[in-house]
């Protein structure tokens, strides 16, 4: 599970901005997204503040998850904010709350991944295993222990995370049903996520089926990302803005295959893309030997036997990464999944041409769709 | 951080149950907790079903999650309603939903818990860890990935169950103000916990003070589980029978003083106790090095230096072990805990003579006061 440089998202970004600039009002978008960072600043103030009275270390965790929350794109609170603007709604406050939800899920979920990955670094800086054990290393304790008092940070701030998501999203101030609604929203987003972590690891571990399909692939990537990340986030924009079910299903649907073709374009950039525009190493994934849709397809073909030597070795130079990349060319991986992808962009927004979705929504969400191809052209 | 073999559990749950039977109904809390188990059993059948449909260890997720929250006392529900009852509350609807949301809490913990500590077992049996683990060796993975993928297992399923607890909370039946009350109780409780968790890993790795002193000892125990699982499931089985704010200070104060007797207890029964009765070696706390009121009493008395050889040594013979009990009885450690308990169920049954709260309460919650003595007697 690699981290993305943040360069890398910077397209989505863009497209949301782009967006949200066509119809009502980018102004309003941006004045709701502060609104969100202050309220993800003021969340955590608290807490730090309050930690202080049991523990000069739980002031600590505090602080780590605070910075574990800093620096991200905010997908999640635009995707809700989006979808709210987009369909007219106009009081930020309930959609503020649920963005704030979605932000503290998404980086609860960063912080156990790492620990399930072993990751020591995030966003190019020591993520809170690390800096609890680089701390512990430094006042003489052994490497074991101090990784384990990290490990035991993480996973205790990543809780705290977990549970916050919940509690904030059931304070939205909505009437009974929707309020039911989003819970039900998140309830499955974090149920699918789980299944989506299990399946990497697997994956990672070479605990499921010997040569995973492109399926598997796929799934994996979906249920990791795509549920939590875009539709939730979607679906419970429009449910404040007062959208009806008529309107969930496609942006439950569209979602779906927005976060995948994202996750293509990721595995593209992974080998073929430029290092100076991704701040990505093109050798990473090969190095670790990622499943990624490319290998997914290699595999079936003939030149697989030309890649097995070399893929998951960690010395991988950068010469043979080349001669990697392009037999995944040559084997037709390449054009298989940008094909893939530009087929998955195609019919999220056929989906948006549904009825039940006002252009001043369809129209900020064709940009964030076509912005999938844009990263990789 | 060990686990009570559940027999030492029992006192508490068997003042619970005497409790129950003085006023209006022992009939009516079986009953009530008969409905908590079949909720429980519920909720787990209805994920195991859905987790299917993902992949077969995604189910096995959800399937070892339910065993990790079986065979429990259910602590934490009869005291959620026993307060309920105590004060009058007859729809148990509620109080039962609230019930099931700590249980779910309790059980996240338990399994978050064993993998900081890195235990693979559990009430007498493989925990999540475990069993994910050995059914991967036993599959011909190879040890180290097989226990990364049993920690993650173990992560991925305390983060549903977490998930869970405040989700099923937020859907309780109860006005809004009530509600807002409940989620407060909640969040502190998860708050106070992580800060006992993380206290308890640093007195376990040495990442704190050099000699912590017995006041850090009954800090960590206090927060890391009076708060959850006593207060806060008292507070809210109260807030639920109408109790208001006047009764919710002295139960919040009745918890912390009883969860710390309880513990007193388990610290005294793990040294002087009989294995016969708690179902625990005698040598287990002492093998550890475990940071208990009796160690951290002995610290500043002039037997120190007879325990420090021995404490914490692996291959502690039995002996040996009797022999650190002996320098922990003649140090004045055992009789100073044994009034330090008594101390705090004194005052624990002192509270319950606040007007506000009525006999049908007082009574059980005597009960299960005086048990923390009658444990060791």
């Amino acid at each position: 599970m690699t981290q993305l440089h943040p360069e890398t998202r910077t397209p989505v970004e863009r497209g949301l901005a782009r967006g949200a600039r066509t119809p009502a009002a980018a102004s309003t978008i941006d004045a709701a997204l502060a609104e969100v960072e202050s309220r993800l600043s003021g969340f955590f103030a608290a807490r730090i503040s309050s930690a202080a009275a049991y523990a000069p270390a739980y002031r600590t965790l505090w602080e780590s998850a605070r910075d574990a929350a800093d620096g991200g794109k905010r997908i999640r609170p635009r995707f809700v904010l989006t979808a709210f603007r987009g369909l007219g709604g106009t009081d930020d406050d309930a959609a503020c709350t649920a963005a704030v939800a979605y932000e503290l899920l998404h980086t609860a979920f960063l912080l156990h991944d790492d620990v399930i990955d072993g990751d020591t670094m995030r966003r190019g800086r020591p993520n809170v295993v690390g800096a609890f054990a680089s701390d512990a290393t430094s006042r003489g304790v052994e490497s074991v222990r101090a990784r384990r008092w990290g490990e035991a940070g993480a996973i205790l701030a990543g809780d705290l995370l977990l549970h916050a998501a919940a509690s904030v999203l059931a304070r939205v101030d909505a009437d009974e049903w929707t309020r039911e609604r989003l819970l039900e929203i998140l309830d499955h987003g974090v149920f699918v996520t789980a299944a989506g972590e299990l399946a990497d690891v697997a994956l990672a571990e070479r605990m499921g089926p010997e040569s995973p399909s492109l399926d598997d692939v796929l799934a994996m990537t979906e249920h990791k990302t795509a549920a939590y990340s875009v539709a939730g986030p979607l679906m419970t924009g429009a449910l404040l803005a007062g959208g009806g079910e008529d309107l969930l299903a496609p942006l439950a649907e569209y979602g779906r295959l927005v976060g995948i073709a994202f996750q293509l374009g990721d595995d593209l950039l992974g080998v073929f893309g430029s290092e100076d525009v991704t701040g990505k190493s093109i050798v990473s994934d090969l190095r670790q030997g990622k499943e990624t849709s490319l290998i997914a397809f290699a595999r079936g073909t003939a030149r697989w036997e030309d890649v097995t030597p070399s893929l998951g070795r960690s010395d991988l130079a950068p010469h043979e990464a080349a001669r990697l990349a392009s037999v995944l060319e040559e084997c037709g991986a390449r054009a298989f999944v940008e094909r893939l992808l530009a087929d998955h962009v195609d019919r999220a927004i056929a989906l948006l041409q549904s009825p039940s979705i006002p252009a001043s929504l369809s129209q900020p969400l064709t940009d964030v769709a076509r912005s999938c191809i844009g990263r990789i052209a």
